[in-house]
């Protein structure tokens, strides 16, 4: 069995919030399409491809249902997936997810995996919320994460999947350490991640060079030092007048980029990733077995906060 | 009082073998002098700045000795506390410790933080160790600290002093996110950090220039993901006849290097670094409080290997 997954990284423009599900889901077929031209396998789509951001706005969480996903595949996604059967590749979506159970409605941030049978092998439910739950006054504009989405339930778990070991994370998680350490710790060999990352800081005259510089290097220093491969993908360009980042990126276990895109719009990314290159630092600089110490790694699990 | 720090990394070219400690502590002092003339109040040597970096030689440790200091300050490390006083500049030094215990000797890879009066007002002892501890024929070069250090016993701590919150790391501990992280839980402001890294790794062709760009992003990534300032400090240059990679730099809680070294000799940068400035990202982006899920971290600390 060969060890090189070819994956696309199908960054997508912007998805007003008239558009409907529908024609959103035709551009990820199209996307699909392109990948299978070109021989991927495994095709990654943003967070949340569905649909705008819609964190962006307050409402009555109640009021955003019509953003969210009762079922998968529901009606408006199953020519996707039965697209990807046709065509033989597996992907990652990102979607807001409804729940209804017992005790009642559950909304999560949430990205599956899919393999080329059009089965979902692996969901997993976004844990490091960014924003917050409440309107702010003194925010340019809202961030609204805390208030439509719970904190996932699924934890960091790796899937063996597409001839390796699978990992998913969402956006604001590729910004924590721990979200590749746990990953990692599992021997995770790829890391798909989909993201929403305004431009503009809600607080601060951050400049957006200095935000794709972060999200380029935490994700490079999370493949570096776990030894695997990262696949960022964003969803891009100035959505309902409010900008979002590109910079969608493939990222070798050396922590180097090997493939980034260079719009703002619908554009594909490819790269043949090599899962065995994932063993020599995990051989040797990486050895986690042979160099952690975990005797003295106790707060971060014991305390959130800091605490002196 | 100010919160900033004017800091200086006193980069180190090789030190040879036969150099005597004496020779070497006087070119520590040329680095102390000019780091005043330049108004720092606190300067960061290397690890082990006081010798050769003697690890990539095999014998028995007790042959070793004469690389450790039994006593700091000792007699050769005396005029450097001396100047210090004098000079009121507090300084970050590494060093081989040889602890003389009831039980036996102790040897660790060791650093210290040395305030502006002269004392004593930190110790740290390196915990990840690289390398191994016998002789292993298949490397190009032996990096034998596993056979001469125990793992250091202090964790990582952080101090009170110059007007901040100071850790220490030593390193190899540069590499690993829970050094940061867990001195980030300790409202750490400013990490310093001397290393030694050979140019060339001794089982593989990795390129030089791949190996300088793994030494900043692990610390510019520790940086911006703990919103503290970095300080990297390297002995460079062509020793006993092995490469080590230059590349000091000082890093801002952003993750942006604002001062890196430019030469493989005794060389001096300098920052002014606002520990105010590690306020904005910890009081939003990373508020460990409100954003970090320490439930779903379990595996950092319960395992230290991979385990599926």
């Amino acid at each position: 069995m060969t060890r090189i997954v070819r994956v696309g990284g199908a960054q997508m423009g912007p998805v007003a919030r008239s558009d409907t599900k529908e024609r959103t889901v035709e551009r990820l077929i199209a996307l699909l399409r392109a990948a299978h031209g070109r021989g991927c396998e495994l095709v990654v789509f943003p967070e949340l491809a569905l649909t705008t951001f819609f964190p962006r706005w307050y409402a009555e969480p109640g009021e955003m249902d019509g953003y969210f996903e009762t079922e998968m595949p529901g009606p408006a996604t199953r020519p996707l997936f039965e697209e990807a059967r046709r065509l033989g590749v597996g992907f990652y979506l990102g979607y807001a997810e409804l729940s209804v159970q017992a005790a009642g409605a559950r909304r999560f941030n949430t990205s599956i995996l899919v393999d080329g049978s059009g089965v979902i092998v692996g969901k997993y439910r976004k844990i490091h919320l960014p924003g917050h739950s409440d309107y702010e006054n003194e925010r340019r504009h809202q961030h609204l994460e805390k208030r439509y989405f719970e904190v996932g339930d699924t934890g960091f778990r790796v899937w063996d999947a597409f001839g390796g070991r699978v990992g998913m994370a969402i956006c604001n998680d590729r910004r924590w350490v721990e979200t590749y350490r746990v990953m990692g710790l599992q021997d995770v060999e790829i890391i798909l991640i989909g993201y929403n990352t305004p431009a503009a800081d809600s607080l601060s005259d951050e400049p957006e060079e200095l935000r794709m510089f972060h999200n380029h290097l935490t994700m490079q220093a999370g493949a570096y030092q776990n030894s695997t491969w990262v696949v960022g993908v964003a969803k891009a360009g100035i959505e309902d007048g409010h900008r979002l980042i590109g910079g969608s990126a493939i990222i070798a276990p050396t922590g180097e980029i090997v493939a980034q895109a260079s719009t703002d719009a619908d554009e594909l990314i490819v790269a043949d990733c090599d899962l065995d290159r994932c063993h020599y630092y995990r051989a040797n600089i990486f050895n986690f077995a042979r160099h952690r110490r975990p005797e003295f790694y106790q707060r971060i699990v014991s305390q959130a906060g800091a605490d002196r």
